[in-house]
């Protein structure tokens, strides 16, 4: 059973597979693969963009899906994770689909090994459909994203979609560097080695192709890192000033903090991908979800 | 791209094909012509009825159905309703189904264009399919409805359901009369020409072929028209004594109010079509959706 | 047209159809016989394994699924439950599947023959498809079981799987027998006549080939009856130790309070059929879907 916790469980063969099958399905609507197959979402985390992309990704392809909320289901009559995830399995789903603040969860469930576990996004850990549509949106644009420099711009810390998106690109062969305040940067322990880390955009706007801005996730600082997170956007908002007409790739994984994270005028600029990527998305969670239930 | 967000965006040709399509599928169960198509329910205001009549006549026809929860969405993140429709629509769903309580929402968000918009319900501005399964359930008692008369009895100036009636039956060919105490009634601008206003039931009792009912809205008003709606009841309720054997066909939106809009006594009556209006609205939603989805 | 309130209404030949039914889909997953056929779900109490079991079951027949959330509908706008209902009922679902802690509202529901009802649990009544799905795991377990012996232990007074059971598998020509402190055993009146009761496990555990264990329901009592339940635990829980090697058949209809109800180890014993309960009870709810909506 092929579970899909962080990109590191794909070969680069599934990858391949993968992608190719999400560039076909954007370019023509494919068969419903999965027709009345079955996908449980378990979401402890709210999530608008995600779980609607999961959802419609699992539609187009004939699947039911079932939302469970957690905060009204049996763990409150005092079931662990663990057991209500053993009962949610004992219906033969064909996938759940898993989002949590702790970042094991998703992998502790899928250890279980009773129903294939799609992490939706685990903690600061991993957030793999992400990193794989980031991908597809380099890929597309790039064609051969070897030897091409990335910059990820901001709350790096607090970021599953950095720390996976780090360990797939890397492994696709792209360089990448780090850019954000001090508080934003992560300790170098945070993805197995050291990758330059930079406090100005300055710095790294003439050695990158494509920056990925990221959103400040105050939900998550026990703290305010900033009181007025305009100051973050002074030095790190990505402004037609800071690219000064540089063709630079724009990425963001969404909801975009509008000029603090990227100016209203970049995000109508062609070079900025933020729709493209939520399109992508959906086909890109459709391959992953063809790929792994009908070949494992 | 053809969206609904009142009934004058469609041409009467597109009227006469929905209302054909309404009554063949009521006649008879038909394919399921959407098949794995989307639609997206975004409802910023509280709804079954409409809600679930969409959901059931998208999934008749083989539709996928997602419900946002836009509280706990990324409106909360920041996010603007404007960006979370544009990411929405950039996971390509066939028609995102929109109820606001400002009147204006649906209309600029369709104004936008990046996808299908069905209005579910804009303030008290609009309501299309409300008026389309009224129109349909008219003409199913009455064949032709030209130089029939309906009075709208209650609360019309908080009523979206009466402003797009009056529109669509207006032009329809029926004549239209309003009655109600003075607070409900609504000033002369608000359909864009005077319509004769009564403050009884009983100097318009003899001069209508029907009569749409309506609850008060209390929910929408600043403060409390009347301190006890069994006074309002008093007036308005359509009750046996009312109608005195007269043959007048009996309609309501929904949720009624018994007692208060219209009495159980008449509420059982074979004259009165509140529930074969539920009934027309499911079939009516599924031929809009085909009709919709299909041909724009 | 066939509702399912209580087990009562079926036939031992509709028994017998859908009990083959359920095996023949849990061997080998049978063609979408509901497609696009139409469910509501109108649970007032909170759910998670019965929701999800018959709304898998649904969607694996094809069927699509529409949850109300009562709380949020249009009761709250003064509407009644049976008017809620009658409005349902108009939209032409092919089944309305109700929970309600009230013992009659499924039966007084069914008794408008608006719409199909199937109760997923009526207060402290019935829990119809529970009971079948219990009688397909003792039947699949041990092939006949008429003669054999169940003690259901607990909180048999607040039961509605007990009450649901007793009936069942007392027409299937089990015995029974109820074990429990005073406080969760029920009145004679409780199912028609008197059953053995017990109070201690040591009593029955000799004469019995399978154990019914029961949640405490505390969130029904008026005022608790153990101050703390590991103290009930350590009188009713089922541990190796009671078992002492005997061959027993264990169930609980879940959520298990562990080393309360049934120590962590019997939960792993092959004997202890918690999470085959479960699986038997997507395919026995298939079955129910399928006999009850195709052939009434």
């Amino acid at each position: 059973m092929q579970h899909l916790v962080d990109t590191n469980d794909l070969s680069d063969k599934q990858i391949e597979a993968i992608l190719a099958d999400a560039f076909a399905f954007k370019h023509k609507n494919p068969p419903p693969f999965l027709e009345n197959k079955i996908m449980v979402n378990l979401f402890f985390e709210d999530s608008t963009r995600t779980r609607t992309s999961f959802e419609i990704a699992a539609k187009r392809l004939g699947m039911g899906v079932i939302n469970l909320n957690p905060s009204s289901s049996s763990t409150n009559k005092g079931e662990t994770l663990e057991d209500t995830f053993a009962n949610i399995s004992a219906m033969d789903p064909d996938c759940v689909v898993i989002r949590h603040k702790d970042n094991n969860v998703a992998r502790n469930l899928s250890a279980m090994n009773l129903s294939r576990v799609l992490n939706a996004g685990a903690g600061n850990y991993a957030h793999p459909t992400q990193a794989l549509l980031d991908y597809m949106t380099l890929v597309e644009h790039f064609g051969d994203i070897r030897g091409k420099t990335i910059a990820i711009v901001g709350d790096i810390i607090s970021s599953r979609v950095a720390s996976s998106a780090i360990r797939l690109l890397r492994r696709m062969g792209m360089n990448i560097l780090l850019v954000g305040p001090k508080a934003f940067l992560p300790p170098i322990s945070f993805v197995g080695d050291a990758l330059p880390q930079y406090k100005k955009l300055e710095d790294v706007i003439d050695k990158v192709d494509a920056i990925m801005s990221l959103r400040a996730q105050i939900e998550r600082h026990e703290k305010p890192v900033f009181k007025d997170y305009s100051h973050y956007g002074h030095k790190y908002c990505i402004t037609q000033e800071v690219l000064k007409g540089r063709n630079i790739l724009i990425m963001h994984p969404g909801p975009v903090m509008r000029n603090i994270d990227i100016s209203d005028e970049v995000l109508q600029d062609s070079r900025c991908k933020v729709l493209t990527q939520v399109t992508n998305g959906l086909y890109m969670r459709m391959a992953i979800l063809k790929n792994l239930i009908l070949d494992s």
